[in-house]
Parts: structure tokens; C-alpha cells; sequence
């Protein structure tokens, strides 16, 4: 798509193509429709989206996303404070979150340990998490990191830190075919190993 | 989705959301990615977007966007003044102009007369379209107006205030089965009239 003789619209083109996922012709129409929007309600949108670069904070303790110095996870006493959940990033948090399977609370590393991209340890949020691993009672570390050569490589990483730190259980997310998938999409790697770490199978009650 | 339990995000969110085609989903992904941008990057694109109620103005002569008073095709002396394409809206002349096969002027209707919308005439830059028609000397009006039941009503009544006007020739867009369309998903209507209106065929020279 060719540029915009408007350089006002252009510009907004732009901004919006920025987003990800998101092409120039998706872009135009989204400018478009804020062309005919109400200019409070352009206001709206646009402080609603500065409030993420100016308001929106990180969890002093578990660096999720926050209003306020600590987030509303760590702040609940409702929640298991003894089990610690590691994550890559904050998506995945909100992602356990959705499932309401956990009631643990989580450190989000802000990344894993990639030497192709240059991401160290010292680029993750590490240290915090041994000083948490100190000062609170941790019971479990679960490493919710992703299954990849780079996600092994952090999980074997951390599983060192941690024992120095004094954290004896650390556990992995479970791994074999996905629920609902069908096994002939199931990658090799995978589907051998599954077969490999078969589970006894029990008639549920 | 649930709601997000960050108030700040959950606002990003509902922002992201209210933009055309985009859902809770999507939203979030771009909220995520937004706040990890620089906090510059994130000014900048609030501009750009605010821009869009605060400076881009419509044409005074067409109704088109335009940076200025007047836009860059009214402004343009290298076009043919005395030709006139009657559009639905702003989206339609990016869309003609996209094509590079129109070297004539616009005007911007900003919709269609649509009894069941509750949009008259009076709804419509219809009175400025008169003045120009009265003012300027214009040879042919086309009228590239959807072929809907609505846009077949305006372009009725729009034929005859035109003439009224002193405009004598009016045209509408080629109608008949798309290039590149195979002819089974052609529907009824299309097809049909287009047998009907069977044009003589010509050896390209």
C-alpha cells in the first residue's frame, strides 16, 4: 500500500502498523475509524494507552505488571506464598492466571537465557529472585519456562542458582501430547518421549 | 477473556478493543507490547493518533482529509476540476486514488441516504455538492456509490438534484461480474444482469 498524500494520516498509518500483527492496510482502517470517533473519546483511548508507558508499574517484589509498588498477587494472603511459579514474561503470568489452576505466586525473569540473542544472566531478573528465595519461605519453584533449547538451558541455569540459595524442590510443567490434540500432528520429539514417559492410566472416580 | 486485574492495563485493553476488527485478545497482546516500549516510542504514537481529532481537517471544497484547508487533489492543477466522482466516504477515495485510474476531483458524500439508519439528505454534504455544481464548471458527475437498495436511492435522488443543478451528465461505475472472479461465486443478480448487459467483445490491439 502506497503512502498517504496526508502526512497527518500517514503518521497515524504508521503508529498503528507498529502494533504487532498489525499491516498498513488493517493500520488504515484503524486510523479511519478514529477519524470519525468523538474527540473525548480519542482522548480516552489515547490516555488509556499513555497511562501504560507513564502509571503502569512493575511489581517491586515479583516484577508482574502493577498499579501499585507491589501487585495484586503478591498482596494477596489468599494465595500460597510458599509456592513460586518462574516465568519468562508477563503474558505468561496472565496466562497461568486465566487458567485458575495456580494460587501460588510467581517472579516473572523478563526473558531466558539466550546466548544467539546476547541475554545473559545478569539481563534477567535473577538476583531478586535469589534474594526471595532467602528472605521468604519457599516450599517449591515451579519453572514454567517454555520447553526450548534456550528455555532447558535457563531451567538448568536457575535449578543451580536455586540450590545454592537453598531451594531443594523445583519442578517442571508436565510435557507430552496437548489436551484435545491429535496425535498425528504431534511433533517426534514429543510423541517419543511421551511414549517413553507413559503414565499409569486410573478410571477417575 | 476476563477482565485484567491491573486497571490500568484492563483500560489499555478496552482501548485496543474498540478499534475495528480487533478483540480482547489482540488488545492485549498490544497493550503487553506497548509497555514494553520505550516511553518515547509510546509519546510518539500517542501524537500521532491524537493528531487525528486535533489537527486533520476535512476539505472545505471535497470533504476529504486533508492536512490544510483545502486537500491535495483540489489543490491539484494537474487534474481534470470538470470531472467529479461522487463518493460514499474517505475510505472510497483512498481506495480510487490506490487504483491510479481517476485523474478527476472528489466529493465526499459522508454516507448514504438510509431511511432505516434514520439518514436523510439533510445528512449528507449534499448543499455544498449544489454549490459546486453551480459554481464550478463541471462536465460529468460519476457517481461511485455502492450498488446497494440504499445507494441505488441515492444516486436517484441525487441524479435529479443534480439536474436541477444544471448537470446533465451523470454515470455510474461498470457493474457486472469482478475481474478475476470465477463466475460460480458470482451471485444471482450479478450474473444475470450481466448477461443481460453483455458487452461486444474486442481483440486488444
Amino acid at each position: 500500500m502506497e503512502k498517504q498524500s496526508s502526512r497527518i494520516l500517514e503518521e497515524a498509518v504508521e503508529a498503528f502498523a507498529s502494533l504487532p500483527g498489525i499491516g498498513r492496510k488493517t493500520a488504515l482502517r484503524m486510523a479511519l475509524h478514529c477519524i470519525y470517533q468523538a474527540p473525548g473519546k480519542l482522548e480516552k483511548f489515547n490516555t488509556a494507552i499513555g497511562k501504560l508507558g507513564t502509571d503502569l508499574q512493575f511489581c517491586k517484589k515479583c516484577h508482574h505488571i502493577s498499579d501499585n509498588d507491589i501487585c495484586h498477587v503478591c498482596n494477596d494472603s489468599g494465595r500460597d506464598h510458599s509456592l513460586l511459579c518462574l516465568v519468562e514474561s508477563v503474558r505468561d503470568v496472565l496466562a497461568i492466571e486465566e487458567t485458575g489452576h495456580y494460587r501460588g505466586v510467581y517472579h516473572v525473569l523478563g526473558g531466558i537465557i539466550s546466548p544467539i540473542d546476547g541475554i545473559g544472566p545478569e539481563d534477567l531478573n535473577i538476583s531478586s529472585l535469589i534474594h526471595r528465595c532467602r528472605q521468604e519461605t519457599i516450599a517449591e519453584v515451579i519453572m514454567a519456562i517454555s520447553p526450548t533449547i534456550d528455555g532447558e538451558t535457563t531451567i538448568y541455569y536457575l535449578t543451580k542458582c536455586l540450590s545454592e540459595a537453598g531451594i531443594d524442590k523445583v519442578s517442571i510443567l508436565a510435557r507430552g501430547v496437548a489436551f484435545g490434540g491429535e496425535l498425528e500432528y504431534a511433533d517426534e520429539l514429543t510423541l517419543g518421549r511421551s511414549i517413553r514417559a507413559r503414565i499409569p492410566y486410573q478410571i477417575a472416580d
